[in-house]
């Protein structure tokens, strides 16, 4: 049921079709690119999707480079080593094949590359790093995600982990958005299960997180400037659009995605979601579950995840984030109780004759089923986590106001350190 | 009802919130403009919204110069006045606070000042003029809609009628895309109603048109360099999105914005529909219903807009393309009958029992009640043409190709003479 490759669909700056990065060569060649940095992991270098991009440089007479040594969930230092191989190269242009890994770290590197005057700390956001506005111009960036979840072919966003602080944090700012995201669904055929299943936990914690983040015009203060607004200002028509569409994609087809890995309509579909949700949250913002998840990953012991093929501990992102989620949205739900039951009719659940005051229960059961369905692990006991662990995931999250101010209830430290002790067991 | 303005909402180049006008001023002084060209017609220079804009950019220090010989759906000899003002006054930015006439004037302005070397038929579409691609680079241009219809603050076209040829045609590139759309709400209370009425119609056309617009997959041949695409490729699942949220804020709130003046909840939904389906249209295109009103318009004899204060005979944009649209999805819907449904259904018909290959005639006399109940001229006959006048409309949609091989079925002339003839009357 895949629609006939006559002409891909080109909006803003993705352009979607199954062939897709057939195109990439021309691209750059129409952007008058002459030595190019190809970017990707060491897993991703063996596969399809890398093999199209550079055949379609070779045929279109573009030289480039490959940097194959992207780190699985960035650190600073794996940024560094990009950036500095960014630096020697002098590139005109640059493609990311690969996940939200691959992306960001691109994006770091183009970004550095292009501001050789500024130490690292510059651009990361605020308080862990200065949080300062990008005004020197980027080279183009032509970002070919290859997983179905983070949508950062979309976004402004670029995320590492800091290893002195052992948490999660990024970069923001829409000077560092791709030029052109090339969404091909054929490369979702290569994807193992669990980076199905973890991918689109991403796509479903973005589009329930961006739809309950406060509104954005209850959002205080507002900078009379307009340039020094934030990039994530909060829930709005928009982004609602968007998150309320990828969610019925994932509603829909995650589960058909995760399981067969031939069933190229439900990954093409959620191939185009993570795209939607990461329209949708990059301008809305997400919060809770994105801003615990940061620790949650930073600080993993000895957790290896099922499928991912590589060399080092690992909490995916998307696991990451969704584990909280039963809880988070039944501690949010108070606020916008109305959008929590919109939100777990959507994932499935019979709300007829749910009471408006449930919502928040409602919400984390549909959550809670949905994620059992797909085999994930019992809380974060499974990957790891004691109580014992719980102070120093709380202080992991307090320096992630970028996104946890946008919660549409505030929380304390207290409720934080609640939220992780109910996330220990799900089931 | 309406939201307290304490941060307006930013997406993509449009921020919308009650007030947004007064940051005009700030958002020039950012893009460090000296010179500004402020755009509007006579009619609306009189009024509150230019004064808010006038307001701010001398609150901010930024010396303008105001243009009000807009005219109210522009000329080629119009848009010429338009470019000689700007090209004379050598200006570093424009503000265009006005409906689609300004806005698509502004345009113009602004893309052949900065091409002094081009001809006029240079960039104006083909076959009408050469559709010549634009390599410039242009001045920021920030659109201040002051109607609830064209969603040209979106778009990257400027529509005139080309007189010699007695047509409406237009310019279409993403270069004339205006930098920044403000869209706020409080301007629509000045609209009267005929305003708002028609005005909606083109909302509800380009929502109509772009949904059943041929899919994008399926238009072809698909020009093998991405760069030589055309800005309008047909539906897609994003166009799709826009155009159904678009048609839901019609079918709920037109007919509250035209009858209650100071219904402002309604019109400013209606104001941030009008963006909705100028972002999907923009990108998927629209067909017959508007390749069609453009010898409608252009043929205009005497026929005087109820509401608009302008001196010369006017059949309004909204109201030449809406007059058309029962005949033509009639005529379309055999092509893609459930789309054409289902947006019966959201326009408050009952197509439970409906069978699907009366599709076309349910559309049909759904739209048709919606007409009358808004007080629409009967057909045609009613805005001052008769079967005499056919041949001419038909020779004037010819040349429409750019927007007419959207249409979802291909037409030949005699099912065009057809189309105008069922149009003739509506009730
Ligand atoms: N920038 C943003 O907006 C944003 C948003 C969410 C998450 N993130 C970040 O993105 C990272 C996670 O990215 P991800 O979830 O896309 O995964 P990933 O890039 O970390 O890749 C996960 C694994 O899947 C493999 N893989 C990827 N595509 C494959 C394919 N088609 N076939 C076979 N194997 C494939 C990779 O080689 C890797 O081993 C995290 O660091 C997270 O914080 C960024
Ligand atoms: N560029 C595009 O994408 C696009 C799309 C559709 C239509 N158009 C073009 O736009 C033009 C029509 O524009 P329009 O429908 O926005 O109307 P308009 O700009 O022609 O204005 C119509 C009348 O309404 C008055 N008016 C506008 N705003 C007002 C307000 N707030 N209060 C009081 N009076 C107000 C104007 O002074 C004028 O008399 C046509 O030429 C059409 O072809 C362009
Ligand atoms: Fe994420
Ligand atoms: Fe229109």
């Amino acid at each position: 049921s895949v629609k006939p490759f006559l002409s891909p669909m080109a909006v803003s700056n993705i352009r979607y079709g199954p062939g897709v990065t057939k195109e990439v060569g021309m691209d750059l060649k129409n952007m008058g690119a002459k030595n190019v940095c190809l970017m990707t992991d060491k897993n991703l270098a063996q596969l399809p999707p890398v093999q199209v991009a550079m055949d379609s440089l070779v045929k279109n007479g573009i030289p480039f480079t490959v940097y194959d040594n992207v780190r699985v969930e960035p650190t600073d230092a794996s940024f560094m080593e990009a950036i500095e191989f960014a630096r020697k190269g002098a590139f005109d242009a640059y493609v990311a094949v690969g996940g939200g890994s691959t992306m960001d770290t691109c994006k770091a590197a183009n970004l550095y590359t292009s501001s050789p005057h500024s130490d690292f700390l510059d651009y990361v956001s605020a308080p862990i790093g200065k949080g300062k506005p990008v005004s020197v111009p980027l080279k183009p960036l032509i970002a070919v995600p290859t997983t179905t979840g983070t949508g950062s072919e979309t976004t402004g966003a670029a995320i590492f982990d800091y290893e002195r602080l052992k948490v999660k944090t990024g970069i923001a700012s829409r000077a560092i958005k791709p030029t052109l995201g090339l969404i091909d669904p054929l490369h979702t055929l290569h994807m193992p299960a669990r980076v199905v299943a973890n991918s689109g936990f991403d796509v479903l914690c973005h589009a329930l997180e961006s739809y309950t983040a406060l509104p954005y015009h209850l959002r205080s203060p507002c900078p009379s400037n307009p340039i020094t607004r934030p990039a994530y200002q909060g829930s709005n028509p928009i982004s609602d659009i968007w998150a309320v569409h990828a969610l019925r994609i994932v509603a829909k087809y995650l589960k058909r995605a995760v399981r067969n890995p031939d069933d190229l309509e439900a990954r093409s579909h959620m191939h185009l979601a993570s795209a939607f949700a990461g329209i949708g949250f990059g301008n809305a913002g997400v919060h809770l579950c994105h801003g615990m998840s940061y620790p949650i990953s930073g600080l993993v012991k000895t957790y290896k995840a099922k499928d991912y093929n590589v060399d080092h501990p690992l909490v995916p992102h998307g696991l990451s984030v969704v584990l909280t989620s039963p809880a988070v949205f039944t501690f949010t739900a108070q606020m916008f109780p109305e959008r929590h039951l919109e939100t777990a009719e959507i994932l499935g659940a019979d709300t007829r004759s749910a009471r408006i005051q449930d919502a928040g229960p409602v919400l984390a059961d549909t959550l809670r089923k949905f994620l059992f369905d797909l085999d994930v692990d019992d809380g974060l006991a499974a990957v790891g986590y004691s109580k014992a662990d719980i102070p120093a995931l709380v202080k992991g999250t307090l320096p992630q106001e970028r996104v946890t101010k946008l919660s549409p209830r505030p929380q304390s430290e207290e409720d934080l350190a609640a939220l992780f002790e109910a996330s220990m067991k799900l089931y």
